[in-house]
């Protein structure tokens, strides 16, 4: 029996509602990003939040037109996975993450009635393969977001022992993938970052 | 001088980014509503992800057809103003919310450039007047979600000092404006967890 509700409930609904509670747990996955905010690091529940948050106003930054509330969902979905698999951080060793993503993904989705399972399994596909445009900007703000934090933090994860500018340049380079205008302002603070000595010279 | 960003960024993007790094704040907003999965109280950042979640799988559930990208970022931004009016609790005294959250939308959507400011202000008018089918819905959504996180948590804010199951019931029965199979479910959640004791007979 995987569901905390009642017998009597409608079963679509019931499912729906089981999902629901158990996508909660995104809320205790802790990542590495320090917060502006506040004095902790920042769970992925908020992390989705605050990337569905910069599509809304830095669409228009995207080389090409992109469908903003497909975007949206694109972005809230994203992490879901790693409510099971866990965060993997970006300056981390990430070499089996792709596997327990995926049989992550065979646990939790399916919670769903079987047409909305198909349909979050298509949109973290989507985001995951990275082809189509949306995709693309998807990825640029979940690259974005960490930089603009650390940014606040002057340094946050760069900071990470073993961790130079340039590997920051590096791993985020896949925000110029979707908008030049955005990867010229990202480099451009982490090229000022390494100049006050926020980060690692390379 | 109100942006944490280098005076050479581009003028329209450092006060996107502005904005973007300001609202970080709501992650420190807390709710009453205890989370599922952890023993702590919610975010407003956190639950905005969550209403997000519930309108992409509870859509096909209103009672007119709504616009799902649409409503999603109607709950996106629904609380934004609670980074400086704070978080009104459902069963206290709200009385003058409404004067607070203004205030705080004058302080907070002008940090964006102003064709963007008038936009995230007509979304959060919208869902306060609560005229369309989808700013219905996405309220159904803000009081379907803490009813959820409640029957997890055995009770919750249901059993705030002075609160029995006739007021959950009269807070929540807005759910039906918009979805009468959701308040039908809502309600059903509510008359058994009086039953089993979780809120106070009324
Ligand atoms: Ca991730």
């Amino acid at each position: 029996d995987r569901t905390p509700f009642p017998d009597d409930l409608d079963e679509r609904l019931s499912r729906q509602f089981t999902f629901l509670v158990e996508i909660d747990r995104l809320k205790a996955v802790m990542r590495q990003s320090p917060l502006a905010a506040a004095d902790r690091r920042e769970n992925d529940a908020e992390h989705s939040w605050h990337l569905a948050m910069m599509v809304a106003v830095l669409a228009e930054h995207s080389d090409e037109p992109i469908d903003v509330g497909h975007t949206i969902q694109l972005v809230l979905v994203h992490d879901l996975v790693e409510i099971y698999a866990g965060d993997t951080p970006l300056y981390g060793d990430g070499s089996d993450q792709r596997e327990r993503e995926v049989a992550a993904a065979e646990e939790l989705f399916p919670l769903l009635p079987g047409d909305q399972a198909g349909r979050i399994r298509a949109l973290w596909d989507e985001f995951e393969e990275r082809r189509t445009r949306e995709a693309r900007f998807a990825k640029a703000m979940d690259r974005l977001q960490p930089l603009l934090l650390n940014w606040m933090a002057r340094g946050g994860t760069w900071q990470t022992p073993g961790v130079t500018a340039d590997d920051v340049r590096a791993r985020k380079a896949v925000i110029g993938d979707a908008s030049a205008a955005l990867w010229k302002a990202g480099r451009h603070l982490i090229d000022e970052g390494e100049h006050r000595g926020w980060s690692r010279r390379s």
